[in-house]
């Protein structure tokens, strides 16, 4: 473990990501990824009574395939980092009541996945634990409820608002590989909050990119890496807007990352067909579309060295309704395939 | 860095606590421990025009009075752990946003406080971090409003329900002690997610119990100590009705705590004179009474070994309006003047 330049931590023993799953909605499952989740459901419900207990279902479902998956015993597994967006994080507390593994709430919004892989990893490294589970879920009709209008009132949506996606994505980092090869995470640049003062709740992309931005740049600078350096660079739920933003903020800062950056709020809807306007967003988008579309490229090596940065807004419905800017913050986390 | 046990990392270099700092409400100032605390305020709204940005005001301030006094420049605290009750944890992102230190935001409930310190003790122990911070924060005006009913209504509270408190308590966790005595953190137990199936959201005390008993009798087990090891053992807001319940329970596993246990929501307030039934709440409660009176009996050697259990119930008003029980989580810290 050895800390680098202002924000980075080098993990010298280059945890592994052991294994992963993933569960999404009906909508997700119709969406141009649906081949690499593990489990897609036909409603929203999955026949619990209510959104919420529907989202801690899935949380619970996806963290017992992950396990079932692995290969490991639940007891070998020392520590849990997980949350999600619903009020006090219930989805992950409720839905992870019964593994009975040491639990540490988070919080980071869309960015809670990538901070758990942080905090998760750097437990690993230090060997406070032998392997670790990072989970996040979020559900489109609980955060719409929570966060927006109900949804029998069918607003219409503006162009730049982004689409909850309804899933759950989980891992699991070790310090074995079980004789395996795996991904491996190489360096985590764990992000400052950034607040630029937009204050629209409709465009958290543009909310969120100068966080992006932010960490980005600092991992660049702390590592001595360039964008070419990955194969791939993809954030978490920035959306079509987001992404514009950060493509050309990023160049206006020298590093052009035009030719490998991608988001995964772009990538789990078909946009045209979906009608999912600036794309996916949630604490679920990017870990579905890592633990399922990404995990399995690098296991292919088709991709070898990934930057994975998740963004979240650091809001609330009250802190819009009292006239607040959202604040953002984005955690990255380099990936890489050591082993060819 | 070394697991041990079940649940309990000992720390190899013991991370000092380099300083404190905390700020309390108008009603904390009238409470017997009033004269701990470094700044009490006249009113709930400090100047803000609402609840939640005077809650975020005295985490803000109550983080600047902590670097101030640290005598290190923010520049070198490499992170800060963080988190409060409101949705999304808005405090603190809010109150935090000009800091310009990497953040991990944190949820636990009551039981964010030690949370905290569990994760940033291990980094400072593995060199990821020199220093950093652990704060939370919270507020009776903003909690009541979020979890129970609107104040202006004048609704009659039940015997077992406790009273949030209003303030901000927070650490620096650090790999030096800049020459003087500080006490330091030796052992973390983090602890597992317990529901008994309590359902009385104005009972927290007996939800949060069951909890607290499992990570005391497992940090017993893991680390071969002995209650009587310690000069005291302090859960966080377990209240009258709480404290009873986990001084029975542990006797009924065989650890007599009886003569050296006390709890932070006992003693912010006096029960008599300040109407607060079951005592005080809130993640501020176990932050401000820890960083006010117990750092301070550790720095003045009147106690040299202190265990410090937060307690945490991961609920909110939906899961409870859904007939959900209340899950608890506790967390624990140990404490210890080595230099002596």
């Amino acid at each position: 473990m050895t800390k680098i330049g202002l924000q980075t931590i080098k993990l010298d023993s280059a945890p592994y990501i052991l294994e992963t799953s993933s569960i999404v909605g009906p909508k997700e499952a119709e969406g141009p990824l649906a081949k690499y989740f593990d489990q897609c459901l036909e409603d929203e419900f999955w026949g619990e009574k209510t959104w919420e207990k529907a989202e801690s279902k899935i949380i619970k479902e996806n963290v017992s395939a992950l396990v079932a998956k692995s290969g490991i015993a639940s007891t070998d597994i020392d520590y849990c980092f997980a949350g999600d967006l619903l009020n006090q994080c219930i989805s992950s507390s409720f839905g992870l009541r019964e593994t009975n593994i040491p639990f540490f709430g988070i919080f980071g919004a869309c960015s809670t996945f990538a901070e758990g892989m942080c905090l998760g990893s750097t437990f690993v490294d230090s060997h406070a634990a032998r392997n670790v589970i990072c989970a996040t879920s979020s559900h489109f009709c609980s955060a719409e409820k929570q966060f927006r209008f109900p949804l029998e009132l069918g607003n219409q949506r503006p162009q730049s608002a982004q689409w909850t996606v309804t899933g759950s994505g989980a891992v699991i980092l070790s310090n074995s590989n079980l004789g395996k090869p795996c991904p491996r995470i190489t360096y985590v640049t764990p992000g400052k909050i950034v607040d630029m003062g937009v204050k629209d709740a409709n465009n958290m992309g543009a909310a969120m990119a100068p966080a992006a931005l932010d960490t980005l740049v600092t991992h660049f600078k702390d590592t001595g890496r360039k964008p070419s350096y990955y194969d791939a660079i993809i954030t978490g739920d920035l959306g079509y807007v987001g992404k514009e933003i950060l493509t050309e903020l990023a160049e206006t800062k020298g590093y052009n990352i035009k030719n490998n950056y991608d988001d995964c709020g772009v990538l789990i809807f078909d946009k045209e067909m979906q009608d999912t306007h600036s794309g996916g967003s949630g604490c679920g988008c990017i870990a579905t579309v890592f633990s399922g579309y990404f995990y399995q490229m690098l296991k292919e090596k088709k991709i070898n060295k990934l930057l994975l940065i998740a963004t979240g807004a650091l809001m609330n419905s009250t802190s819009s309704q009292q006239g607040e800017s959202i604040p953002g913050i984005a955690h990255a986390v380099a990936i890489e395939n050591l082993d060819n």
